[in-house]
């Protein structure tokens, strides 16, 4: 279901753009192009991408936090600028559904894919950029970072559920965590893992990925936004 | 000798800056700053700066290599943008003499330290970037690291000076090079070495440098530009 939509896209962007032809390419997955004899995809957008989203991230922090020491600044904007966070942001486009990827991709999940999503919101920014200008592209990155941006600064993002979670439940005493492999899928080289994770011998968390660790991870994520502990 | 000349500087750099302040920043060591008590210093400019010249770069690699794939764009930025090239730029500016530092840092050879010459680079750039703005500081990039751009496209960036000596004197039989480090100076922490290079017992070349590893290889290159197998 490759539905790359112009004008749903522009409207989830809230961006017009002159050339119609770059945005497309940033919606363009490599496996597309490979399967479909595509000459343009997103990994050259991407590339520029990320530095305008470094540079405008950057900028922010060095403007905003003139007390802040360079160590500080760059242990946020580590925070700030990874591939997680660009993961929220796509979500939050709902830009999933546009992005065109070949046959075999889609059917090994690449749509839910955080590395897929995340890349396409890089190669959108650099397509606002050529299109549009820094300026443009700043006030894209800022407005749709914003709320990343604060949690960094608040000290609320968290890198680690699982600790996280164990910390929380362990604080008065020990607790009984277990998380349980009950289910993969696909092929060895795209395995999908689902894991249950249970407190005390009940579910409080689901969560799948590919890799274990991934799927503890957003089952612990899922728990954390339960318990109230986490948001969003 | 903290001389810095802001006409001296604005000549070297060829930019007269509105904001006087800025410059002088850019060219003030932290260990100067703690030294006099000064509130600012180049780090956070640094921060900023190295934003501005990877994006410049990145740029221009993805303007001007329409036909390169992601990948080896990330490579050819990766050998412009490093600490040498920054250090190269810096010495080709002649602004060495101008950086302010403390009593200690001079004493123990912090005029000379590739780190602090191509961090007074970037925040050079940085500097350029809030007083001049974006365009500004991409030509001021652009004209600066045009010959290391060239190097790194036509693949004569060397970063192994060793190995590219011993490849080159050993590709008609076996020869033997030696290198051997007949003196040092400084303290532990910040102890120089000396190392001259033989080869079938000539001396061949002789380097400086805070390790025995950095020594040798400034020793390799001295004996490289001697056998003007590169230059510069």
């Amino acid at each position: 279901m490759n539905n790359f939509n112009l004008s749903n896209v522009e409207k989830n962007l809230k961006i017009n753009f002159n050339n119609k032809r770059i945005i497309q390419t940033a919606f363009t997955h490599s496996s597309y192009a490979k399967q479909f004899k595509e000459s343009q995809y997103n990994e050259r957008l991407e590339f520029l991408g990320d530095s305008v989203l470094q540079l405008t991230i950057t900028e922010y922090l060095f403007s905003n936090y003139k007390n802040k020491l360079e160590g500080e600044l760059t242990r946020l904007r580590s925070l700030i600028v990874c591939e997680n966070s660009l993961y929220n942001v796509a979500r939050k486009l709902g830009i999933s559904d546009f992005i065109m990827m070949s046959k075999g991709e889609e059917l090994t999940g690449g749509r839910d894919r955080i590395s897929i999503q995340a890349d396409a919101v890089e190669a959108i920014i650099a397509a606002i950029y050529i299109d549009k200008g820094l300026e443009v592209a700043k006030e894209f990155i800022l407005t749709n970072f914003n709320d990343i941006i604060k949690k960094a600064i608040d000290n609320k993002i968290i890198l680690d559920f699982k600790t996280k979670l164990q910390e929380y439940l362990q604080k008065d005493g020990d607790i009984d965590i277990n998380y349980e492999l009950y289910k993969h899928e696909g092929p060895p080289h795209r395995r999908k893992f689902f894991v249950n994770l249970y407190v005390e011998g009940k579910l409080l968390g689901s969560g799948e990925g590919y890799s274990k660790k991934e799927a503890e991870q957003n089952a612990a994520k899922e728990a954390l936004i339960k318990l109230e502990v986490v948001d969003e």
